[in-house]
């Protein structure tokens, strides 16, 4: 990004964590990114009116420091602390605001204006389930536990850092999916079928791959000068992986050029998980 | 819930992940979860007409089952494609749409109009910085390998079961922390110190602790009817942690009712590490 930019402060201003704001934000300020040098600062659990006059204040400080509006994401349900806000130099961003009032004249009914933190709650059971959902998935990350792979919702597979841990973490902490990953390794080549572990549960299975030369270079940083990281041997790895995934009828994708959430979110399609998945909101 | 409320499909469309959009209908649908029943249907990387056509399908089906219309969270920036979701019988709520809208006339240049997918794009700097989070945090998982804790963003230190490993996984995954953790144990309480190998790095430490019958449950759930899991060891355990890191003048919180995005939010906010967080969005 060009240093000659000019460069606005973006506030992120929330009455909980913040998390679904800065989210937002991202997506929004990525329209004007070429325009605009933003400097971020995040705001939470701003519930009090000493709090609300804290952030006033630091906006106007940036609007000195920046010699320009700051731009003000704002979750806050409570009117007053909103007001204290909005009295400050800015641009500011009711982010639900326009959303809840169209769906509450669509709807016919009023909005609760509670604060909207059900999903995080700590003690309701689908926050029970993502919790667990990690402890099973970091015990049966890379093929290191055999037993309760019955429980398992997926079982991704691929070859040595073909990016099947952070998927798998991703999964389980993202959407409560309980999931084991298992190697794909030289000796399964050489065997030339999937390990028998697996066998019974080709219905869960569902394949990573990667382009040789970028597995090569990422583990070339772990080991250097390996054979483990020549690209010999990342070719012939990920050929014959490919290979086995086609021959058993594994849906598999490349995640040489996609995200974490780019991946988990084909898995989920792919394999039916996110239909109908119920909300796990409750009051 | 009850089951006689009225059901209602709600669509997230978008053309990248949809979990921007998911997340924020989450939110909002909060503020209306006493009145409905709301079930969810997620359609990522609606990118063609064809697909497009596929939801409103799907929408006028829903409209039919629920007797009800239902409610669209879509993230199109094509004009074509929402229009075709838009002929569907639906509440649609373009969720970017009104921000970016007063955010262009107030900074007076135009939005971009791209795909919302820049934060994810896997071969960028900072994507690359959360999978080396990542590896860090499993790799330092548990006072596991102490070797590097100099690099370590953030250490957190508690009793075992009280929070700490997923706490550190979000941490990396969302901010590309690098977490170490490590457990408390009675050695350390009969020693009556931190463990050495903590000692050069007081700054970074932060400390998790819990109400000590949620505990007893927890460690019930892996080690049934043991020592460890008894109330009194757990008593013993969480209030010689709480003075240890009273007196080694470490912060700390209880994460007993709360959930992973709050406590990974107070000890970023404490720490001062979410204080000027520079964007990592680029074109």
């Amino acid at each position: 990004m060009s240093t000659t930019l000019p460069q606005r402060t973006v506030f992120i201003v929330s009455d909980s964590t913040g998390i679904t704001a800065e989210t937002f934000s991202n997506s929004v300020l990525t329209q004007f990114i070429s325009d605009f040098d933003f400097k971020q600062a995040r705001e939470p659990y701003i519930t009090t009116v000493e709090k609300a006059k804290e952030v006033f204040y630091a906006i106007k400080e940036a609007h000195i420091a920046d010699n320009a509006k700051p731009i003000v994401f704002s979750t806050l349900v409570d009117h007053e602390l909103q007001n204290i806000i909005k009295e400050a130099p800015c641009i500011f961003l009711d982010i639900f605001g326009s959303c809840v009032q169209q769906l509450s004249n669509a709807l016919e009914v009023s909005p609760k204006r509670v604060v909207g933190r059900s999903h995080l709650d700590a003690e309701s059971a689908a926050y029970r389930k993502r919790m667990d959902a990690i402890n099973f998935t970091l015990a049966h990350d890379d093929g290191q536990f055999v037993h309760g792979l019955d429980q398992a919702d997926v079982i991704l597979v691929g070859v040595s850092r073909c990016g099947k841990t952070p998927t798998s973490l991703y999964l389980a902490m993202q959407y409560g999916l309980k999931v084991a990953n298992f190697p794909l390794i030289p000796e399964d080549f050489e065997r030339g079928t999937l390990p028998s572990t697996l066998h019974p549960f080709k219905d869960k299975l569902f394949g990573l791959s990667i382009n040789p030369e970028r597995l090569s270079q990422i583990r070339e940083e772990r080991r250097p000068n390996s054979k483990y990281a020549s690209i010999v041997q990342c070719v012939m790895e990920v050929e014959a992986a490919e290979d086995m995934m086609k021959q058993e009828g594994i849906e598999w994708l490349s995640t040489t050029t996609r995200s974490v959430e780019e991946i988990s979110t084909t898995v989920l399609h792919i394999l039916g998980l996110d239909r109908n998945m119920k909300k796990t909101l409750s009051v």
